[in-house]
């Protein structure tokens, strides 16, 4: 079948293929918030009917949270699951966003157009490269290379909750040769990528409660003990002064990086100046005995993702607040186990409470980190698609982000997960004006061609 | 002149008195939001038509901010100015309100009947305490008890940025030979109190920033700098082990608590498991070294008052944020100079600042503590007056309030304050559900009727 054929249909089709990408990014999928949950519904059924009208059997499936969106295909040859989130994350701050970011736009910049607006990069964008790659090879052919499975997922945002038991109660239906996961990016803007080690994520929330209501701190002040204050001590603690996380055992299970991957990193010239300086750091903050690309890729992290108490309005209240919270998260490597160093974090905050403070935790998603088998070969050929695609050769990489996804597919279905995306650093996913580039969408539609007839082929 | 007449004038006109504060408390005259500017305007117009009905010559005057109230009543004796705010509290967590905190209403319960709303005690409950005492003597008496200004301010509650400025250009006018300033508590329902010792306050916002925007803790997690641990970092070490305020030369002016000052608060019998178990603690917190009374009198203190930064709503977001933002004050005592401490403070936080952040500061007021003369024999008249109507005889005390117009008062005019209040600690005022007690407002009203009778025989 020929693939020249497909990729020409998908230059031709750009203009059509963004335009269905702009209604899908138009649907403020928010899956963390309640407020929203109609129109995760709504991603979800525009998804299954857009699948609907290239002739794939799909549904939506009730979960207890969002629903999941499932089709297939039937075909020779391997037998392809492609995985995609159709959910986005929350848009605050909503004051630093340029513009409405359900109003997507393209955008002249001087690194070429982009796509802006939620989701376009995390994941709607990448999603769609793949479903348009189908699409263009169905209209050229007139059937899909292989037997493929469609598997959107509506909570990756929001930890995943429903996942793990569907995928459990559908584990016959979801078992392929291949799990293509399209959330991850290139290496840079020239290197694509296939990402084979990926960090786990542990997700905590604390509140710290000292008097039952917020106090006058002229009058209190001096005598009742300030929750703000005990959940910075608290913070404070977690690192040591060479940034190391202090939590108990918490480096039980983290592997030494070997001499080759170090070696093989070191080849591709990551400047950690460079990555810094495009937000606007320059010294990587990390435990000090690490390169940046190391700290990144290969070892566990703490950060707090939010703090609040007290009065934060405009002005001044000199109130000394009842309830202090924070939400902390830790990415995780090697054999490091999420449930232990939950217990273990919160035996720590339980420790430093001074009397007359109590401490509420809420639990917000534990996933290990995952190493992917790449002795198959067709890791070997989706590598050599992707290099045909791009200026340079592919890279097998590590990538500092957590998609549990994988890990569920390679360890709950046996099923080898095979994670190639095309987002770039400056995606600004998760912050305010995401977007994607024109070049990762449509370089990432021919690249899923190029992929699919390679796999095709095996 | 009958004091008699007035007591009872008083009694009788109660629920007149009642539905005329609920009238004002209705008002959210919230001064530190911009959007309750008119509700701000609001009830300075609604003070001027009361003032007007009793035949007192009086007028809004503008200024930057909120208007000033100013209204004059001529009479023999001495000259007495009466200082009360109409401003109030922001009202959040409005979550944590049993009603709308702008729907004012009575009361019952276990402890006697209160009045439930926004304002209530801070401060406009006790603001027409005297008002109403003024209008019942008048009544009795076609006329006032002596010759009085009549000063509400609109701005107390956001750090009275127009009222040093007011002072000085209408200084003549504001001159009088007693300041009464009704804006502080009982010393327990029993024992009523002339409040002499007044805490300082300065207040500090300070925002750090890192990246020039919210990243994603996946990509940058590790090698990225993270401004709420900073900010963690600044706020943990702010307090050393002992509780004892680590800026710079902090203590210089602090003075010795005297012996016998001591020996006279240690007769009041305070009782702090009990002042700490009305809120649901039980440790005193601050300074080992003292007593609970000892901190919030006579002390300095620094709480955080406000914390916030990162994503603080539902769910999670693995975001690692660009900013990180405190509010925070000292309570000062003796002769703190709050000008050098705030110097010193960020001095002392830039010198924590790690490479690649940033801090911005804004001031929040910034006024010296006070200990008010009490030599005059005034002061033994209105002690003796307070205790007519209270249980127990009247009490000097200090407060570890702020109340910066004490101070201009004496130092700006040299005109003697008299502090004098009928608050009560569980009043909740800075907080939901605020408070006033009928008992306080009732016999607060007598009690000026009798202060007013004793100082006019001066």
């Amino acid at each position: 079948m020929s693939l020249d054929a497909v990729l020409s249909r998908i230059d031709t089709d750009l203009d059509a293929s963004l335009d269905r990408l702009l209604t899908l990014l138009r649907i403020p999928s928010i899956s963390t918030d309640p407020a929203f949950k109609a129109h995760c519904a709504e991603a979800a059924d525009w998804l299954v009917a857009d699948l609907q009208s290239m002739g794939i059997a799909a549904e939506t499936r009730p979960t207890p949270g969002h629903p999941m969106v499932v089709g297939h295909v039937d075909g020779d040859g391997p037998h392809l699951l492609f995985y995609g989130h159709y959910d986005v994350q929350p848009v605050d701050p909503r004051a630093l966003w340029d513009r409405d970011p359900f109003d997507p736009q393209i955008q002249d910049t001087p690194r070429g157009k982009v796509i802006r607006g939620r989701g376009a990069a995390d994941d709607k964008g990448q999603l769609m490269t793949f479903v348009e790659a189908c699409r263009a090879w169905k209209a050229v052919h007139g059937q899909f290379p292989c037997k493929i499975t469609f598997f959107f997922e509506g909570e990756e945002e929001s930890g995943s909750p429903s996942l793990v038991p569907f995928m459990k109660e559908n584990a016959a239906e979801l078992t392929a040769d291949f799990a293509l996961i399209c959330d991850t990016g290139l290496f840079d803007s020239r290197v694509p990528a296939i990402t084979t080690m990926l960090r786990g994520l542990l997700g905590e929330e604390l509140t710290i409660t000292a008097a039952d209501k917020d106090l006058h701190s002229g009058m209190y002040g001096g005598a009742a003990i300030n929750p703000i204050r005990v959940l910075s001590r608290i913070i404070a603690a977690l690192h040591d002064d060479r940034g190391r996380i202090t939590v108990p055992h918490f480096y039980d299970g983290v592997p030494e990086i070997s001499d080759d991957l170090k070696a093989q990193w070191s080849e591709l010239g990551f400047d950690a100046r460079h990555f810094l300086g495009g937000v606007d750091l320059s010294e990587p903050a990390g435990e000090s005995t690490f390169s940046a690309l190391e700290q990144i890729w290969s070892r566990p992290t703490c950060d707090v993702n939010g703090i609040w108490g007290g009065y934060t309005g405009d002005g001044f209240k000199t109130v000394l607040p009842a309830q202090a919270s924070a939400k902390i998260s830790f990415r995780l490597v090697g054999d490091q186990d999420p449930l232990v160093i939950r217990e273990n974090f919160r035996a720590m905050v339980r420790s430093m409470l001074p009397p007359d403070c109590t401490v509420e935790f809420k639990a917000h998603g534990a996933s290990k980190a995952g190493a992917f088998d790449t002795s198959d070969p067709a890791f070997e050929a989706a590598r050599q698609a992707l290099s045909d695609e791009w200026p340079d050769a592919a890279a097998f990489i590590g990538c500092g982000g957590s998609i549990p996804i994988a890990g569920h597919f390679a360890n709950m279905l046996g099923v080898t997960p095979m994670l190639i995306g095309f987002g770039k650093d400056d995606d600004q996913i998760h912050s305010p004006n995401e977007k994607y580039d024109m070049e990762s969408f449509h370089k990432g539609i021919r690249s899923w061609a190029r992929v699919l007839s390679a796999l095709a082929q095996k």
